[in-house]
């Protein structure tokens, strides 16, 4: 019985993700699930994509936080639209609340959408939200045992961006562990070692994001 | 309907959770849920716990994990008595796993036991599990505005470890803002900073620890 209701719930959920999905495909954009840890460095990474992006592509931004508005409130400064979602105390973000922050923004202007998630590193990685592909931050301060421990969002990433990669020398963690990890759990995974602080990684990063862009904004061409 | 439905959830936890407590009370042992972000040292805090504590007092953990029995096996070898509670994709721990896995522990024995919860800053705070503290870990490499975004694990925890302290030279983290937020939330927290790599602040913690065990212990002799 229980799990029948979860099970509505998740059918329920995919349904609104797919009207979102089209609505994205409609506008030409490319629309990324920004999913971590607490603390990981979501929103710090979103601020490097205003300063390495924003001449480029018109960047939209939903911030899902259980309260406060500081996210928003960061990513506004670094000159992204910005809307923010306070869950009330929900762990993750779902389809229909996505649906609902949708009309905040002008999306047909939109070249890329970042939906940042509630940090979170279990129940995210359970609802899409219509969004082309689930990214994942992991720190490398959070150590390199992570993949084994929280599988799902390992398995349901389309890139994982090991965070923080500055902070190596000063953490027990093996890179290389994670990379194996994570490519047995997850073959096709892109992985990219980055650093908000001293840049390392972000060139990749972006170069992978405006490949995406293209593909997906020519979609409104047709 | 829904409301409903979660509120029997919880009174039915809370219950169990109660009985739990009991148990604890009757054996005369502290029990402890300790709980942070994926990554923030729980486990290897225990390792040390194991170090500084295990010649004094009988010490049992509850590992929870989603998959993986990494953690209790990390424990196993530092000394402790280990369970594993494998959640199979639950993102917190509840009063009747803790239940269950009672049997496992010879409780009768333990002065001290930690329910090391499943990493996660959300969910784990809602469940009573029938501890007699809630601890919480905050890594500095999370950053300074925890408290105002996962404000409810905040306001249940009776002590907020703040965990690789060693790492504050390299990340931009305020520990005065954390300490004044986490005040602001619940003003009779309290906060001990800690290293388990360099060592700052475990005597601080494990004098804590056993003034607890002492208090409780008491208990059994009545």
């Amino acid at each position: 019985m229980k799990v029948n209701v979860v099970k509505n719930i998740l059918d329920a959920n995919d349904r609104i993700a797919m009207e979102n999905r089209q609505r994205f495909d409609q506008c030409g954009l490319f629309a990324i699930n920004l999913m971590s840890s607490p603390g990981a460095g979501k929103t710090t990474l979103l601020e490097e994509m205003g300063k390495g992006l924003k001449n480029r592509f018109k960047i939209g931004v939903i911030e899902g936080d259980i309260q406060s508005t500081i996210d928003a409130e960061r990513v506004a400064k670094a000159g992204l639209a910005a809307v923010q979602i306070e869950t009330d105390g929900a762990c993750h973000l779902d389809a229909n609340m996505i649906k609902s922050s949708l009309e905040s923004l002008t999306l047909d202007a939109l070249d890329l959408l970042v939906i940042e998630n509630v940090g979170n590193l279990v129940c995210p990685a359970e609802f899409n939200t219509g969004e082309h592909a689930k990214v994942m931050l992991l720190s490398v301060a959070e150590g390199d045992d992570k993949p084994l421990k929280y599988p799902l969002m390992f398995r349901e990433s389309k890139v994982l961006l090991i965070s923080k990669i500055d902070l190596l020398p000063h953490v027990r963690c093996d890179v290389e562990m994670i990379r194996k990890t994570a490519k047995g759990l997850n073959p096709t995974i892109r992985i990219i070692e980055i650093s908000s602080y001293t840049g390392q990684g972000l060139d990749e990063w972006h170069d992978w994001l405006a490949g995406q862009i293209a593909t997906h904004s020519t979609h409104r061409e047709e």
